[in-house]
C-alpha cells in the first residue's frame, strides 16, 4: 500500500484543500493518506478559528485516513521549526511513502537547489552571504541575492517571495536533514496567494475565507467551501465555539506585557524587540494594534506573532534544543484505513501512539512537549462564549468516520 | 476651621451620599471636607463602575473639598485592612477634626464598645471565644456569641450582620489604635441596604444602581442619582470608558488560574482554598461563576473576591506587613477649599504628597505600594473599548473645580 503524508493546518478547509489532496493522491498513486495537522493554535501565529477536532472531521470528510496533531510547540513556531516537526513526526511514523505539499513554484527542481545549499551552506555560498550582509542589507535579502549569485538564477527572489514556496523549502531541508526516505512531490498552487485578502477566482485563500467569516458570517462562501465545512462551521458557531481569533487574548496579552513578565526566554526575542513590545503595550490594548505598533522593516510581523503566541502559551525556548522533534503521535481522528495505518505505526515507529491523553504520563518519559499541547488547549477554550472548560483533552472524544 | 473626613467609595455617587455628606456636615458643623476614596479598584473586589478621576468630579461636584486616593492595596482588602489604611490616612493629614461614616445602627455606642472589645481583647472576651470555637462553630458566629456574652446585650448578632456596621466598627477600632484625635460621628443609614439589588425606597443603594446600568443603562435613575452623576456617568460611557465590570477581567483571571500562577503569596489564601480556586477555573471561563463554584460557608464569596483581586494586581501580602498605612498622600483632585486644606497638610503631615505623579521617585523612599496603584490603572484602563492606555496616571490632570 502506498502511504502519502500531508501537512495541514486547514483553517478552515476550503476547496483548495481539496484540490491539493486529491491531485496529491493521484500524483503520488497513493491509496491512504495521513495528516499531520497543527492544534488549536496555527503557524500564522493565532489561534485557529475552530478546534483541533472540528478541523479533523472536516479533514476525514475530505478523505484524509488519518488526523496526527503537530504539537503546539512547531504549530506556532517559524516555518523552520514548523516544517522540521512535522516532517520528522511523518518520518518518524515510519510508513510515509510520499509527502505532497503546494508550492507557488509548482516543481521541485530549483527549490530542492535552494534547500540543499541552505542546509549544507557550502563555502562558496557562506562566503557571497558574508559579503552581502557586509552591505547592511537584512539578513533575508542578503541570503537571497547569495543564493542568486550561487545558483545563477534571477528567478530566486520570486521564488522566495511566497510563503508556500518558503515552507517547501523548508520541507526539503527537513528531509534532507534527517536522511528521510520519504519522496517528496509538489503540486503547483492554483487560485490566490495565501496572503490574498480578497474572495476572487477559482480557490480562495483561507486568511480570505477567515476575513469573510469575521465580517459576515458563512454566507457568501459556498463557491470556496465543501458543504461538510460549512455545515461544522455552523454547528461549531451555534454551540458558541468559535470563530475564535487573536484578539480575543487580546486582554490577557496587554496584561501579560503590562506587568512586564519577561519575554527573554522566548524564541526570537531581542532585547531591543522585548523593550519595544512592552512599550507597545502601554498604548494600546488591543493586539493587532500593537503588531502594528512593533513591526519594522527588522522586526516582521510573523516574528511578533509567534513571539506573543510562545508568551501566551508558556513556550520557552529551551523547548527546541531539548526535543528533537515530537516525542509523541498523537491521534485526533482515523477511518477505517487510518485504523489499519495505526497498526503498521505501532509495530514500526519509535514514538507512543497517543490515542487516551490520560495515560500520557505513563507512555511518556518527557512530557513538557506533550502538556504543552494540553495548556493550549485549555487557554483555546477561553475564547468559547459558552460553557468553557478546561482538560478538554481528556474528555474529547476520538474522531472517527 | 472645622474639617470633616470622610471614607467613600462613590462607586457611583448617588443620593444616599449626598444624604450623608449634607447631615455629616451639619452634625458635625465642619466646613471644610476631605474625602479618602477608593481609586479604581473598590472594598466589594472589583474595578469601579467608572475611574476614579470621573467619581473625581462626582465628590467635588456634591460639595467635597479635597479627593485623596485610597491606595489600593488598602482598598480591595478586607473590611478592617480598608478601615485601618483609610483611617490612618485621614489622621496622617493632621488636620482632620471630625470623621463621619454611615451605619445601619446608627449611634455610637455599642458600636464602640464591640470596638473595643474587638481591639483589647480583654481575657473575658477572649475565654469566651475559646468556648465557643471549640464547639465547633465558624470563627465569625464564635466572635459573636463572644461578644454577645460579654456585652450582654442581645442586639450584638444584628448589629454584626451589616456591612456598614462592621466598618463602623472597623474604623472606631482604627481610630483607637492609631491614638487618633479625630472625633467619630455617625448617621442611621437611610434606605435599602447596601447589599439590595433592588431600586427602591428613598434611597438606593449603588449595587442596585450599578446593576441597574448594566442591566438597562441609565434611563430610570434620575430618582436615585444627581443629575452631575448621570451627566459624568453618560460621557464616560460616550468615550467607552466604562461601565467597567469584573467580567470584562474574566478571561485575564481565568488564564493566569489555568496557568498556576501561586496563590500562596495572596492575603487570606490557605492551601486548601487554592486548590479550590485552581479546580473551579477548569470548569468555567467565567469569574461570577468561578466564585459561586469555590464559595461555602467557610469561604465566603468576599474573601476570594479579594483573592482574586490581589491575584489581577499583583499584591502580595508581604506589603501588609512592610507597611503601616498609606506612606503617601495622592491628590485626585480638589476645590479652593480644598487648596487652602492642602497648604495646612503640607506644613503638617509627615506624608509627602503627591499631585505630579512623576515626581513619585524622589518623593518616596519606598514606591512599592503606589506602583501598585499605578500598575491597578494600567489594568483598569484594559476594560476600555476605546484607545485603552497604560500610564494614565501620569498625564491625566488633576480634577479642579
Amino acid at each position: 500500500m502506498g502511504i502519502l503524508g500531508i501537512i495541514v493546518e486547514y483553517n478552515p478547509f476550503h476547496n483548495g484543500h481539496l484540490y491539493h489532496l486529491q491531485t496529491s493522491k493521484e500524483l503520488t498513486k497513493c491509496d491512504y493518506t495521513i495528516a499531520v495537522m497543527s492544534g488549536n493554535f496555527v503557524q500564522r501565529g493565532e489561534p485557529a478559528i475552530v478546534d483541533k477536532w472540528k478541523r479533523t472531521q472536516m479533514a476525514l470528510k475530505a478523505g484524509i485516513d488519518l488526523v496526527i496533531e503537530l504539537p503546539v510547540v512547531y504549530a506556532t513556531s517559524t516555518a523552520e521549526n514548523f516544517a522540521y516537526g512535522a516532517v520528522k513526526l511523518l518520518d518518524s511514523l515510519k510508513i510515509v511513502d510520499c509527502i505532497s505539499f503546494g508550492s507557488e513554484k509548482g516543481d521541485l527542481n530549483e527549490l530542492t537547489k535552494i534547500a540543499e545549499i541552505l542546509l549544507e551552506e557550502p563555502i562558496y555560498y557562506r562566503k557571497a552571504l558574508k559579503e552581502y550582509l557586509k552591505s547592511g542589507i537584512t539578513f533575508a535579502k542578503a541570503r537571497e541575492l547569495a543564493l542568486q549569485k550561487v545558483i545563477n538564477n534571477n528567478e530566486i527572489e520570486k521564488i522566495l517571495q511566497t510563503s508556500n514556496n518558503i515552507l517547501a523549502i523548508e520541507y526539503l531541508k527537513s528531509l534532507k536533514k534527517i536522511g528521510s526516505s520519504i519522496t517528496p512531490f509538489t503540486i503547483k498552487r492554483k487560485g490566490s496567494l495565501y496572503t490574498s485578502l480578497e474572495l476572487k477566482g477559482e480557490f480562495a485563500s483561507a486568511s480570505s475565507i477567515r476575513k469573510h467569516i469575521f465580517e459576515k458570517g458563512l454566507e457568501g462562501l459556498e463557491k470556496y467551501i465543501p458543504d461538510f465545512t460549512k455545515e461544522i462551521l455552523q454547528s461549531s458557531f451555534e454551540k458558541k465555539q468559535g470563530p475564535v481569533s487573536l484578539e480575543e487574548f487580546s486582554n490577557i496579552l496587554i496584561y501579560l506585557l503590562r506587568n512586564h513578565i519577561p519575554l527573554n526566554h522566548i524564541f526570537d526575542v531581542s532585547e531591543g524587540l522585548e523593550n519595544k513590545i512592552y512599550k507597545a503595550s502601554y498604548k494600546t490594548n488591543n493586539v493587532e494594534e500593537l503588531m502594528k505598533l512593533v513591526k519594522s522593516k527588522r522586526y516582521t510581523e510573523s516574528r511578533i506573532r509567534h513571539i506573543l503566541i510562545h508568551l501566551l502559551l508558556n513556550i520557552d525556548k529551551q523547548i527546541f534544543k531539548e526535543f528533537d522533534g515530537p516525542n509523541y503521535i498523537r491521534v485526533l481522528g482515523f477511518n477505517e484505513k487510518g485504523k489499519e495505518m495505526l497498526r503498521e505505526i505501532k509495530k514500526k515507529s519509535p514514538l507512543p501512539i497517543i490515542t487516551k491523553v490520560s495515560q500520557y504520563k505513563e507512555k511518556l518519559s518527557n512530557t513538557k512537549m506533550f502538556e504543552k499541547d494540553l495548556f493550549a488547549t485549555d487557554i483555546y477554550t477561553l475564547a468559547y462564549k459558552n460553557s468553557s472548560i478546561a482538560g478538554l483533552d481528556f474528555i474529547h472524544p476520538l474522531i472517527k468516520l
